[in-house]
């Protein structure tokens, strides 16, 4: 995606004529539409949509959008925000032992595939330094113990605050962070479960699967709430098994499916495709 | 889909302002957008558009669409069309002697979830008679000899005029249709090959992914055109097989393939959401 | 599938040299051995084999077989069932309202790709009737109230053993066995769920995944114990969905999953190549 | 699989009593079977197998095997060989610019997941040097010019040879091997094609498979020929692509698919899974 735009995310109650007051408001500064998504979910009669403007001969900027736009969004009770594209996210990612789903993103930013600044990696654990340090990435240690959760975690969110971050990548971070952590971040908390969410919510799940004897695991990517393993889904993905995997089988399987499920929901929220309502994703891609 | 709706595609150069354009006059004949798409091919600088809009409310119908909308559609120079929802499409069948294609389109429309009429099946052989009589349509068996293949066609052609056929699907008919039987009907004639095209164009793919030793086999549905199995693709899907898997498990299999790819492609055609430019589909699903 | 088999299933604790003690004993008889699959669990120390003989040439027959092989089968204190290629196993199906599961199974059985003879199709409604009888097919109609629930299920018991049914398949069946029927039919009654278990238990799956905002949606095949929907899993395949897709929609898209995840599993009953243990089953595919 | 074992494949002509000559003479030198696959190509009439002895309590080493089997391989006219559990495979790999399927391998190889070892990896650029320098491999920097071809391959082959590789992999090796080269380690170079084959053989597949615009895009791992993209192929993956997706995106996707289905050949090769027989493989998986 070569071009630079601005993404221009609404959300409302349903009506009509929105689209063409959007499109229109676009049109009359000069906009070009380069992608234009909506959807109407019919339940709840909620209106979802994103408009990519190409940057180039656009007559609106950060400075002046927010003016020129307001009217149209007072007149249809719009929440909504705008991301311009000469913005690069800061995303923070939070580890503990396992390596495949850091190693993967760290190789996606080294090659450009993931546009984001990293100001920091921090672990729970130290085991993941090394390739930490190799990206040229700040990595911090601050380990957990029963009685220092509470304690370990305010540093964290200093670390988080101090940094400007805009989002946090729990890459199979195995600590459950407190509700009012999570509530400092809404849907800017992006995790991994390693098991096809809702089956096996909660630990060890692929020692689960295995029990259960299932034929196909998967891994889900979710924003987190304060209910465990019940927040909005942005991805998944399956793979089929068989009686001859052992959990060590479907560890190994597991690992691939679960880096490119996180990669692909950190690339969603990266490139603002993705609306919440209802506890459930719009995923404009 | 309860609701009756009109659906308009427009294809047409890519230009500032076309989607505000077209939404503003939906927007002002009081029409409800229920679904809007669109996409531009940067590299040949053409947008496409689907609209689907709620006839409920909307003040133009099939007489008076025409002469409103026609200024707009100058002015960008698109190619349109428009169709309306309480119209129902008739869909004539073709096939030779395999049931698998027949019974499930068969099944789906009995059911109501493919909203089509039927005004005939037409088989080269006899062997599929019983199953369309069963569900009450109209069986005609045409059979095609080497020196009869010209003939056979002319009385094909004559019953799909004379049944004001909108649509054919081959559903696995083994006869490759005359250069202007295809210019008749513009990706209007929808076939499934069995195989993952374009590997394995021609005849017995199944036998030469065999050969070949893959372990991935498919299925594709395309549009007609007078180069064989060269048509814009339109659904694709594929299933992994094995070294133990015969010619006869791969055939199989690939029946369960094909039936559902082909449905797949029916009902995107049904519903109006395929468009067709540099032999590509654009499939707004 | 030509040849004629016998096909020998085994259970038993794990030992060294079994798997030459059977292939010896069956070399002994003469018999060319066309697939041998074998499968040690470590965790329990059990031992499964599955070995299809050609009937051609082996000296082994029906009434011949148990007292031959008893010894081999005694020194390993072996469980196992033999079964012989040129028996047909019969098969009843209960079905309620939907009538995809069953369409796609009579519409296998026609075509000769399901071997197995099918005495009757028993309806808890009446819905269903007109396809069975269509297939030359006997369809009892035994329809269920509050108060008849036991008294139904003794009917459908005494219709079952008076056909002599070998195995039963709930196509859609929306009734809950009692234990004791399901006991009479141990790893002989096959379910189709209409989720990706153990996720969405219980009634309503498609509408559970709608609301919980899913990506991917699945279809469980399973054998039916007293424990509701947490029966031995013999086949699972799954298929993606998006934010677009209404509860109509994953009902649809779920009928194409569950047709196929159902008649996967019964084609590996029928053959033989299933195997339970710990509620979990070595598909030996 | 934390067992040492020894892996024997064998490849004849079809004929009864093999498995039991093969499983018996396990059973005679107290060999716990842990594993035993076979397959019968009835076309070909060819006997494959694979069976996997723990080594502990087995009365053979890798000295006094060949000894005792050979009388059973000369009955059955076998070719056969044997890998020894406690031997780790040497592996080169080569590059050209492209790094996601060499880190993953390294990434694989760094946490054990891979077990073997990479006395180095060539490349026909300098650009990964320095993933392979911080893994703590020798990097070879061999330039190939127009009139300078058949010079480094002479020189890449020296350089196998003094590292005693035992097999090669092609990691998005860019350049096409001498036939000199590829006879002198047949079934032991491993090459990925970033397409699914055959479809789209020889360079630009993506920029192909965009052209054609296909609904599906795949990648393929195969041993090397001297047949351009025409060996036996080993492992196949594919991903559903749609209109919306450019070059770059089929690039990007595909490179999900490539170091995965890579990685899974492998595996495969390093497990001693993999049999070969009319330019097609059979996987004991």
């Amino acid at each position: 995606m070569a071009l630079e735009t601005a993404r221009l995310l609404i959300f409302c109650a349903d009506a009509r004529g929105i689209i063409a007051a959007v499109t229109g408001f676009i049109a009359e500064y000069d906009g070009n539409i380069l992608e234009a998504d909506q959807h109407t979910d019919p339940q709840h009669g909620e209106f979802f949509m994103r408009v990519e403007v190409e940057l180039d001969g656009f007559r609106l900027n950060r400075n002046t959008f927010a003016a020129a736009w307001g009217p149209v969004a007072q007149r249809y009770g719009m929440r909504w925000r705008v991301y311009w594209g000469n913005e690069v996210k800061r995303m923070a990612i939070l580890v503990s032992k396992e390596s495949h789903c850091l190693s993967d993103l760290l190789w996606r930013w080294r090659t450009g595939e993931l546009r984001v600044e990293i100001p920091f990696v921090l672990g729970n654990h130290a085991e993941l330094r090394e390739p930490v340090d190799a990206a040229g990435i700040r990595f911090y240690h601050l380990p957990v113990t029963p009685g220092s959760k509470a304690e370990q975690e305010a540093k964290v969110r200093a670390l988080l605050k101090a940094a400007r971050v805009d989002f946090i990548v729990l890459a199979r971070y195995m600590q459950i962070l407190a509700p009012s952590f999570v509530a400092e971040y809404p849907e800017r908390i992006i995790n991994i479960h390693h098991s096809f969410l809702p089956a096996f919510v909660g630990p060890k799940p692929y020692q689960q699967a295995y029990d259960r004897g299932v034929k196909i695991i998967g891994a889900t990517s979710h924003y987190v709430t304060d209910q465990l393993d019940q927040g909005p889904i942005v991805a998944q993905s399956t793979l089929p098994v068989g009686h001859r995997d052992t959990v060590e089988d479907l560890v190994r399987k597991g690992r691939d499916l679960e880096r490119v499920v996180l990669a692909t929901a950190v690339r969603l929220h990266v490139e603002d495709k993705i609306l919440v309502s209802q506890n459930k994703t719009i995923v404009f891609d």
